[in-house]
């Protein structure tokens, strides 16, 4: 079984140390004092240990089922699900008006990586409700909001998002699904969704699906698609439930992982919908929520990466096996640990490199959300910009660590038992839903990096310039040089897009994967030197344990010398062009 | 379910057009004429689609079940492993004095890619006899070749390899498996084996386990190591089957993939064993098969990424998602096939790429095995530095081809109906068994490049060299040129290794997993020069399908363009030394 430990004090660090979030102007942000933070990490981590990580392999065995239209969740799922409601953390960033804790966005998503790491199939349940809960609060009318929010923010009702259909996941202009306007204002939802995880399952009394469809008559495309909110039971004038409505589970997916987590065919024959937000703008309702959204799969990714890596590290810290070749280790014993072979420790490296820069880059953007939920536009812009990288690279990079980290241990990693092939086959999911990360670079190339002549993408480069700049000094050369070499080549990545995407977009298209991963690596290079230089000041003002420090640098330096380079690859590729990718012809692939 | 159309085109390409295998001075391979190889080829492949894959997703679910030490296989593998062996399909490449057919090795790697690809479980059944025999074949006396090879070649007998222990799998110096001698010459084998492969299972009436035991009183570590034949039931005089052996099957591990091949745990309870090969010179028995061995790992490695990427093709083509950028090019469908995106595109190309190059680089390895036991020295020098490389190399490629092609069918890709998480699940186990890739990268920089002064590296790349030189045409320029840069950096990798890793052996070790995938570039970019220059000529000479070769060249100036540029970053990561990796303290992991 694999173990998990809350990683109190690096998410502490991030939030306090680095994004210095109590001293933020952020809204929100200054009442998130160091100790307060720690109190809530503590706990939320006891939860995740205690609670919800021995449930993860219960629910990756017995899976979901479907009995009678039901869905039954794993042992113990329901009784988990209670005490997080009753610990107040569905609704921990949620509008107090309705019940929330109005804590911002940030603290949600440092909560949130410890719950996705104990155990992801679970916490989807939770996750997918905080879309719908945002949705309602962003788009529904008072009466809409003062029906759901309440009890969805409670956890009694759970929500759930309906966009795919068999025939269309990202192209959703092509979706079939019916909304007959009725004589009382309400609509007729009449179609076929799948794909919706949690759409049905024991753990509420009620569950509130979000369902994108067509009104008869309008615009054709995506400009013809309106957003209901479809109750499983409809709900009385006084908010007791009412009739059942005609949604029904048809059928639950078999698939690669998140087993916990009941993925269902829903049918809609003619249920009772109500509109939500404007005829016809279904589509922008759910693109207000894409940035979280997207933001939340970069940290599923990043937390399956950081509980594999805690459990490699255990393992090749145990298991000995072989001689260091400069001389034994451990000479008493039969073999020394496996952690002093270097391959085993670039393994490792790669691992904790990516798993720390990670998480200061997903908090980082968490932060930028709150901003922009306060009005601030250019926080708005460079998190647009920042959320396709976010969600792509940490989705990529997530699952390679967990493919890693199942590699530190050998044949154990492959077997059940060590309980790493689960974090695989969970990880997994994240580079494909809410987008897949081919999507993502779409949407960074094709509409993040040129909205506004490129203000957000030209902002971020001059963050970045300004850091160097500001840290031009002898110490933090081994950081600033490396990110202001990646960070050239990211702008001659944008150069190229801009001469040659004119001319042909296939030029462009052909290297927006590269590109979103060039991104990622200086966004996570950034990220590492300005841990670096809070490691180098706290060190030299001798507060805090001095090993944190030393081990914070040598992680950066790992990340600067092994990883950032592969900016320079990136760019090679995209500046092949298009002829190589699309010069074969379709018959002959 | 995936489909599987096994390349027989493709494979014969390789072995008449690359190889000229039927022109070859080894001993066997002019009787390869072209006629014979595809007559071979499309019998294999029809029982590989016919009777194998329709049993890959029956053996996945169903896996095997341990009732009272009886292994039962999923339905239908009894009657496929009948057919299998009624073709002579297990012996092809075995000694006639033994019932074997007597083909090249050549031969077996190119009908066992089409048998793995079609259901790799199934096939580790053959797979684990074949190296079985290929022990007894090579290191037993002659009543135990007598004895068991005919039955073992018929297939009415299978074959083990028992290595690991629960505390020992790398470091085999460490295995406690006792061999007590016996007043008859036998040995009573005591002790626990653990992850054998095809440990018990109702296939065939015998199983003959070889096994790694310590004789007492022989020297420490792997020096005092011998393999004893343990039959699952003693056999008579007479060759009829005797008294059931103190041998059995004392659990089943669940695990991540090839559900449908039994992973056993093995309890040896003073078990009749005999003696094969010289006594405390197991290892260097294990040893004498090992590039067979690897080189097979590395084929199961290409095999799955080669039928992932074809279930990825037809999806790609079908599937219909949005609109190419430069316009509809299904303008009376709701929308084009998602084959037009760039990004689909280059997921694609990534796949064949690989998938075309791998074939070409595992069946040259084969060839060179043959010459290799033929005599030629030369030979054997480079496939035996070649050999972690294939391993190494085509299994991490082809996991990641895996994932591609998962990623291409997006949501599908996640569900079992489709089968490409399957392909993944499977695959996964490439990079570890058989020694993992960081075993076979430590093999590569620690013994095979500095064997003998280095001199099989040095031919190697003299090979490359002087097809560069023959080859300086303008229109082979587009493939030599960037194999040549592509070239130097592999030098220049050897030569940091000379210079920095006599000071500190963990500059080069920390270098080795890079190192690998460096030459894996390399062997892949010269196999794709070749290709490229074959198909040039052929399609001058107006010989064979226009298109065929169109797409070679295609494909080729794709792996140039994108992939082999990937030598730069290997190079970099080599070069920043030990400190990055070994700097962090242990820990503070």
């Amino acid at each position: 079984m694999p173990s998990y430990t809350a990683p109190t004090r690096d998410i502490q660090f991030v939030l306090q140390d680095l994004l210095a979030i109590a001293r933020s102007p952020v809204p929100g942000h200054a009442e998130l004092e160091p100790d307060f933070t720690a109190q809530v990490l503590e706990e939320a981590g006891r939860l995740s240990m205690e609670v919800l990580a021995p449930l993860n392999a219960v629910g990756d065995r017995q899976g979901c089922r479907l009995e009678n239209g039901v869905v039954r969740t794993p042992e113990g799922f329901r009784e988990a699900y209670r005490q997080i409601c009753e610990g107040g953390w569905i609704g921990l960033d949620c509008d107090p008006d309705y019940g929330g804790q109005g804590m911002p966005y940030v603290l949600n998503c440092a909560v949130g990586e410890m719950f996705v790491s104990a155990n992801m199939a679970f916490n989807m349940y939770q996750g997918l409700s905080h879309g719908a809960i945002s949705a309602i609060h962003a788009h529904g009318s008072e009466a809409q909001k003062a029906t759901y929010l309440p009890k969805m923010i409670a956890g009694d009702w759970s929500g759930t998002m309906n966009l795919t259909e068999p025939h269309c996941g990202t192209d959703l202009g092509l979706i079939r699904t019916r909304a007959e306007p009725q004589d009382d204002g309400s609509y007729a939802i009449t179609g076929q969704k799948i794909w919706i995880s949690a759409g049905e399952h024991d753990l509420t009394e009620n569950i509130v699906h979000l369902v994108l469809a067509k009104i008869p008559g309008g615009p054709e495309g995506v400009k013809g698609i309106s957003l209901f909110i479809v109750p499983k039971f409809l709900v009385n004038g006084d908010g007791s439930l009412g009739d059942r409505n005609g949604v029904t589970c048809g059928g639950l997916e078999e698939k690669m992982g998140i087993h916990g987590n009941a993925t269902c065919v829903m049918h809609y024959d003619g249920a009772r919908g109500f509109l939500i937000g404007e005829m016809h703008k279904g589509m922008r309702a759910m693109f207000t929520m894409m940035n979280e959204a997207r933001l939340g799969v970069g940290l599923q990714g990043l937390a399956q990466g950081a509980v594999a890596y805690q459990n490699a590290a255990a393992f090749a810290r145990d298991r000995l096996q072989g001689r260091d070749a400069t001389g034994a280790r451990n000479p008493d014993g039969p073999a020394d640990p496996i952690i002093v072979h270097p391959d085993v420790r670039r393994g490792l490296m790669m691992q904790k490199s990516f798993v720390e820069g990670g998480r200061a880059l997903v908090l980082w953007g968490a932060s930028l959300i709150d901003a922009a939920h306060a009005g601030d536009e250019d926080a708005e812009a460079l998190v647009s910009l920042l959320t396709p990288v976010i969600k792509g690279f940490l989705t990529d990079k997530g699952f390679e660590t967990t493919v890693l980290a199942q590699q530190t241990l050998g044949g154990s990693g492959f077997t059940r038992e060590w309980g790493l092939e689960q974090f695989v086959r969970d990880a997994r999911i994240t580079m494909i839903y809410e987008g897949t990360n081919g999507v993502q670079s779409l949407d960074l190339v094709a509409r993040k990096l040129p909205a506004k002549g490129g203000k957000a993408v030209m902002a971020f480069f001059e963050m970045v310039k300004s850091f160097c700049k500001e840290n031009d000094t002898e110490e933090m050369a081994a950081f600033t040089g490396p990110l202001k070499a990646a960070s050239k080549d990211l702008q001659a990545a944008g150069m190229y897009f801009m001469q040659e995407g004119m001319k042909n977009p296939n030029a462009a298209l052909s290297g927006s994967y590269d590109f979103m991963h060039l991104f990622g690596h200086v966004a996570l290079g950034l990220m590492w030197a300005r841990m670096s230089k809070v490691a180098l000041e706290k060190r030299a003002a001798g507060e805090g344990d001095p090993a944190f420090w030393q081990a914070k640098l040598a992680t950066a330096r790992f990340y600067m010398a092994r990883q950032l380079p592969a900016t320079a690859l990136h760019l090679s590729r995209i500046r092949s062009g298009a002829e190589p990718v699309m010069e074969l012809a379709e018959e002959a692939f």
